[in-house]
């Protein structure tokens, strides 16, 4: 069945449609995504959760796919999150064959920045942020020592992530595509709030300005708190108020004088909420996946917060509905995970976060064997390939492989290395080899076309290896099916 | 006259409206300027330039403007234009008075890569380029010495700029505003060639790509020549061909090995031109000004290639049709000159140029004085400010005053200190600045804004003083205007 399933996705028949689609460029691409979205895959809503168990679920009366295709849905719960690490060694939440459908629940991480607002009433939320002196659902959060004295894990990593999610089938070297055909918001379970959803923007000691302020108290963290319409009828977030971070001491009696672990419950009757800021500012809305991403091999446990070859971290706003993004598979099954949800962000995440909030992503899930990948715009790519409806998004970073740079100590490191300029000669050499691959170019066609069509943008400038994006639109070779 | 003249435009009523009209962004403001461009400014065309002297020009019938505003034109020639400096010592070009509008010709510093398709035929660049063994019309190109070996000025800067233009009443502390009302290509005057312009772009030894080659010969400099629709109706460009500099003899007997030198005509019986290349490749084009700036206070001659809190060299393509610069003024009278334009780039303008090609601008400008720019938008405005249509652009440098920053060699100093996280960190504090002064936020409000709305992206990669921009929608502010 499973070998059936292999030769099916990787015949060459198969292949040569997906490297014509992705030669082509925007229109044929931009279709495909689209009216897989568009069949009516349907969204599970809190009501029809029922157990916090994955599971396989209905597809919609009227898909057009083959029988052999599945539809699959991971709520979250704590039974289904791995908190602030990526690990090849953690049993997968489902397995799913290539082709599948996948509905997965993200939450954020920083629910507990207001909980009457981010988390109460809703069971799979609360599931995972349960923590008293003598129960913590999600022990470990972070790649670090279970007894490390911020915390288990140590806070070494940060992301809520769902899954893992096994594809049958994967196999170092291969090509996983992840189109990501649906998005939406988790509406705010508590009837104080109904329809709307929340998010949270914590200017924290990460942070790119955290030691470059002007106004005092100097340093401070502060939390802002954004508002959404959870019908997502609405574009815009509205800030709400914002508060700045006090020591907090968690159930476990540890004192936090900065936000240095991940999931600590605010009380609010010792912050100071400033209502009335932003006052008319309207964030539109650029919802996306913080992080999505595959297990890495180099190490068995590995913080969440540093983007690499395999993605996760990448916090590039425009991984959203309607994208696809080609990752190199570094271990069996691929361990597909995603979380860290966002309702915006700009390029560079300049404070540290996005506004944090969980949403629900639908993905469908394909598999692109590695004998079969030459010849295609998918050969030679060991690192994550962004294809949006009209753009090519390279993703440099300072160290493509900072696992494998680094050495031993590469995941403490990696935050001593942080650099635009380092990320930007990645992205420059990636993108220069993308076009020379992928559009058969000269070296001498690739830069010129790259210093007069290719924009370079900051990423990120928080998640220890920084990262620098190249785009180019798909209309540059649209005379190629005139 | 000129006191009147000053009273008028400096007037708190006058600023009052500006200010609304400033703060309450997109569709006032970019109403503001469209609104004079669709006045219809007369498209001055070769054929009407008559002999190549600055003068007035009419403004057309029925321009709804007060009497005292006129419209003057700079034509491109050997006595109009300054190569490869800004000098606050220069003669003035043409004096105009705040409100009046300019037509000034811009050339391209590289049309001598293909004479025939650039200057052959076009009085104009003819008179600029013209260089033989006896007669060099523009002999200084560069800020450097007269005597240096490869040519008098060193090559030390390489725009051709056009001016400059003395604003009447203009001193330091104020603030003057550019408004880009059209732009339209130079065509080629070359009949073999009828109805097309053309532009150049060289893959060059400032690159960023020039030490970081994959292929062979390494390393090397290649010229790639594009063509443009001179009427303006295609809105790309097409790649023609490419050839390798090979060392070229100037007229003096100057061996260039490298493009280390301004103006060199290429023999095209020396090269190797190789067609084909970019096959069905279209390039979108942004036509835009790379060079449009101020002569600063700081020194006598000012190399053309680092850009500076007086702008000058930004090489940011939302300098185009529609935008609008504001720019701190540093020596009487501004000293305004542009040139460096481009049909197309890329942002990080990665292999060290644009599509160079030669166009041709209108502007309008306003001049706000120092004393009343408090309460303003404009006030504390001590580097280059962009508004676009929809957006606000925020220019950070690695040296935001490198002049005044980087001592008596700062003019050398700047090349060996490029870096994009330098430009990254001004960029940074430019647009949290900007946002706590002209929208009146707190420090927390304007870092959360940033950090979920702000995008930050690398203007060049290439110009010494590398540039990083910060841009934000202004219907982020649109809830102030409903």
């Amino acid at each position: 069945m499973q070998d059936d399933r292999k030769s099916e996705i990787g015949s060459s028949t198969a292949l040569n449609e997906t490297r014509r689609r992705l030669l082509r460029g925007a229109a044929l691409a931009g279709g495909t995504v689209a009216a897989a979205s568009s069949l009516g895959l349907p969204r599970i809503t809190a009501a029809q959760q029922g157990e916090l168990r994955p599971r396989q679920v209905p597809i919609a009366g009227k898909l057009d796919v083959p029988s052999k295709t599945s539809h699959w849905y991971v709520p979250a719960s704590d039974k289904t999150v791995h908190w602030g690490y990526f690990s090849k060694g953690l049993q997968a939440a489902i397995e799913i064959r290539p082709g599948d459908y996948v509905t997965v629940e993200c939450l954020t991480h920083q629910a507990s920045d207001d909980y009457d607002r981010m988390i109460k009433g809703d069971p799979g939320a609360e599931s995972v942020y349960y923590w008293t002196k003598d129960r913590k659902n999600v022990n470990r959060r972070g790649a670090g020592p279970l007894d490390a004295p911020n915390g288990a894990g140590a806070g070494a990593g940060v992301h809520i992530l769902t899954g893992p999610i096994l594809v049958s089938g994967a196999e170092p070297g291969d090509i996983l595509e992840v189109r990501i055909l649906d998005m939406y918001p988790r509406p705010c379970a508590n009837p104080q709030y109904r329809g709307k959803a929340f998010g949270t923007n914590i200017a924290a000691w990460w942070g790119y300005q955290y030691h470059d302020l002007v106004e005092e108290p100097k340093p401070r963290e502060v939390i802002t708190i954004y508002e959404l319409d959870a019908a997502g009828n609405r574009d815009w977030a509205k800030p709400i108020y914002n508060y700045r971070w006090v020591p907090l001491t968690d159930p476990n009696g540890v004192v936090h004088k900065i936000y240095d672990y991940p999931g600590l419950v605010v009380d609010h009757n010792n912050v100071q909420e400033n209502h009335g800021i932003l006052k008319n500012v309207r964030v539109p809305i650029r919802p996306h996946f913080g992080v999505i991403g595959l297990a890495p091999k180099e190490a068995d446990m590995v913080n969440s917060i540093p983007p690499s070859y395999t993605g996760g971290n990448m916090d590039d706003w425009r991984v959203g509905k309607g994208a696809t993004l080609y990752y190199p598979v570094s271990v069996e099954g691929a361990l597909l995970s995603a979380g860290d949800t966002h309702a915006a962000q700009g390029d560079s995440e300049l404070c540290g976060t996005a506004i944090e909030s969980s949403w629900t992503g639908v993905f469908q899930i394909l598999l692109h064997k590695k004998n079969d990948l030459e010849g295609t715009i998918l050969a030679h790519l060991n690192w994550p390939l962004l294809e949006t409806k009209d753009e090519w998004v390279v993703h440099g970073f300072s160290f493509p492989d900072y696992l494998g740079q680094l050495g031993p100590n590469a995941q403490e490191e990696i935050f001593n290395k942080s650099s635009v300029d380092l990320a930007m000669r990645d992205a420059y050499r990636k993108i220069r080899d993308f076009l020379m691959h992928a559009r058969n170019l000269s070296e001498d066609e690739a830069i010129s076309l790259i210093s007069v069509a290719v924009d370079f943008g900051v990423t990120q400038v928080v998640d220890g290896n920084w990262g620098m994006h190249a785009t180019i639109k798909k209309a540059v070779f649209a005379g190629e099916i005139v």
